[in-house]
């Protein structure tokens, strides 16, 4: 079947139709780079909502609300924070979590029970819920008001990370958006980081999950920043039916490219997420070929794109890959040494497991680039997985040793 | 029954009797700031001897061929390098480990088979055999030798690791003595870096190595500089019977001594190890009390002093303990967040779940320590573990990014 996924100039989680949003800088942060802290996603009509949530034990306030609330796959509205990531807050932290989506609810004129709520920022730290109830009336909604949510929900980001793409396909068009923010404690396992994602598609609630599910697994799970996993990742997937396209379940005509343009959308957003990690000067993308099973290259991949070690050599131009075959051996999937190839920015280095001869200045220069390939052959079998991170330099460390005192 | 664990100033791996050592410097480094990188040392008689190397599934030749070497559990001698891992070097890396035993053997004037062999350093490269061939016959072994051993084996260390403990127990004296390396790529699941111990006890080969498997357990393997784990790890312990002891068996009546003064030799190299972490300008001590297995509370333990986010916080003085709870949340085992009081640097940050009231400045100056204690009671079973690591500074980044080229 013809389909045609193009992207939106200037795209954003409003640009699906009857999504409006809006920000305002509440005081949550002492100072915000962006002007915002605090944001409201809203569609005109209840949306068919899934979303995947951290596999952290530990599990914010706003995380647990989301889960329960989320039972049925229907949500309007999601409210969102930078800034206090009320998590280990005890009984108090589920207590603000409600009140912020019951304030929001009589803002807007619906239920509370269809507002999900999303924090991000320090842990173990209150909201500081008298400036979150003055500030929730003040909140304008608008259909351009997805560039300011996307604004309010940055710590530690220095880009806003948003996009939009326009499906066609048959006679019908429907239009997927998309925002994350990222930045540090990024090491998603099912779920990572705050994404939001919006469609005018009208999805069968059981195909939203599932497609979510992949979507995730291909992209934001598969990005590292530094291994650290946060209590608060959560990524929500709205879609409110308003495109008035033929209704998509898992059977139907549409559903491969529905999948397509959301893995697009989110493979997008979390390759921004990687290369903008705290610090990165570089965004790394190792991709494993031939491996027994995906699951064996997306543990290699992970494993590869984590390490500290392959992460500075990339930040110094290094051409050092033999700290590459140290995180491939310590991934646990077992490897057949003399099969393997190994190209180190795309130089090869080696070669059924025999160093080829190296020309270091060489290699080193090939590294000077802001994208950085990694591709390792294992040459046992024909499964495939990408993961994309980003270099380890000294800025990681003074934002992260000045980040909250 | 009585028994005494001595500590011997400027005790090393040849204060045992009947071990000798030299070292020189070979050339395998461009330079070597301890003025050496390549040793050997030496038992007058053959040693029962138990290993512990790395699990990492790429492993170096040296690991291979020692590893095949200690089958029957017996060595005479262990060769040593610092500046070229010979790790990822195909059948060529075999050969010249095999032809360095073998010139160490007739230089020492015993059978190849009774040499191991360690390396550490730049993975992917080859040794320079004609360098180390006309290295080897220069070489002086002399009881006073363990020093200079010990510098032989430093790649990024700052501080030369080694220690020596004598042991009385009824009418028996004995002495254990260590040296480590460290600094980088240090992440021990089974064994870690480069150690050897050396005893003149004379040890059943079984007992020796079970208790050196208990010892790695609770010192090596709990350490942490950078969460990757070497393709060289090896930790070598050799007992030569030459105190003329009662011979410790596993059910003998010195066992237990046996078992406590190798634990102390092991934890105190590995404290080195972590304390001396590329870049380290802090030693982190994680304890967990009340877990359910000491299986949990290893995990926990290695998981939190592994988290670079909290590596960074104790590194600026930050009492950003979030951090170490969404680490413990990520570690796999299941807590109840209600149960967890929490300890940051000796002050009570979480009791029952619930943050305390902290006062900022003062957490802050009670991080500012060259030892930082973190303590995590779960309350929920009586197991305990205890993790080492170091913070994560700008010079990890700067020896990292700059290590080969």
């Amino acid at each position: 079947m013809n389909s045609k996924i193009e992207i939106i100039e200037t795209g954003t989680v409003t640009s699906p139709d009857g999504f409006s949003a809006g920000a305002i800088y509440a005081g949550i942060k002492a100072k915000s780079k962006t002007g915002f802290d605090f944001g409201i996603l809203y569609s005109k009509v209840p949306c068919n909502t899934a979303a995947v949530f951290t596999t952290n034990n530990i599990k914010a306030a706003p995380v647990q609300l989301s889960m329960e609330r989320l039972k049925l796959g229907k949500a309007a509205a999601v409210v969102a924070n930078s800034g206090c990531a009320n998590a280990c807050t005890g009984k108090q932290g589920m207590t603000d979590a409600k009140e912020t989506t019951k304030a929001v609810a009589a803002h807007i004129g619906i239920a509370p029970e269809d507002v999900l709520v999303a924090s991000t920022g320090v842990i173990g730290r209150m909201l500081p819920m008298d400036l979150i109830k003055a500030s929730i009336p003040l909140i304008k909604l608008s259909t351009e008001g997805g560039h300011n949510f996307a604004r309010a929900i940055m710590t530690t980001d220095t880009v806003i990370k948003e996009i939009a793409v326009r499906v066609t396909v048959g006679g019908n068009k429907f239009i997927i958006g998309g925002t994350a923010k990222g930045a540090g404690m990024i090491h998603p396992d099912m779920a990572t980081m705050l994404c939001f994602l919006t469609t005018d598609a009208e999805v069968d609630i059981d195909f939203l999950r599932k497609a979510l599910k992949q979507a995730v697994d291909i992209s934001f799970n598969m990005i590292s920043v530094d291994g650290d996993t946060s209590t608060n990742d959560t990524v929500i997937l709205m879609g409110n039916g308003q495109s008035e396209n033929d209704p998509i379940t898992e059977d139907s005509k549409y559903a491969k490219v529905f999948q397509q343009a959301l893995d697009k959308v989110c493979i997008y957003l979390a390759k921004q997420v990687a290369a903008d990690g705290e610090g990165a000067t570089k965004l790394i993308e190792v991709t494993v070929n031939g491996a027994p099973t995906v699951a064996d290259a997306r543990k290699i991949a992970r494993t590869v794109v984590t390490s500290p070690l392959v992460k500075t050599a990339i930040y110094g131009n290094d051409p050092n890959w033999g700290r590459v075959m140290a995180a491939i051996g310590r991934s646990g999937v077992p490897v057949e040494e003399n099969n393997l190839n190994l190209f180190f920015g795309n130089i090869s280095v080696l070669k059924g497991g025999q160093p080829q001869n190296l020309n270091l200045e060489k290699a080193s220069a090939a590294l000077k680039k802001k994208e950085v390939p990694i591709e390792i052959q294992l040459n046992s079998g024909d499964a495939s997985a990408t993961a994309w991170g980003c270099d380890l330099t000294e800025e990681y460390i003074k934002i992260n040793a000045e980040y909250t005192t």
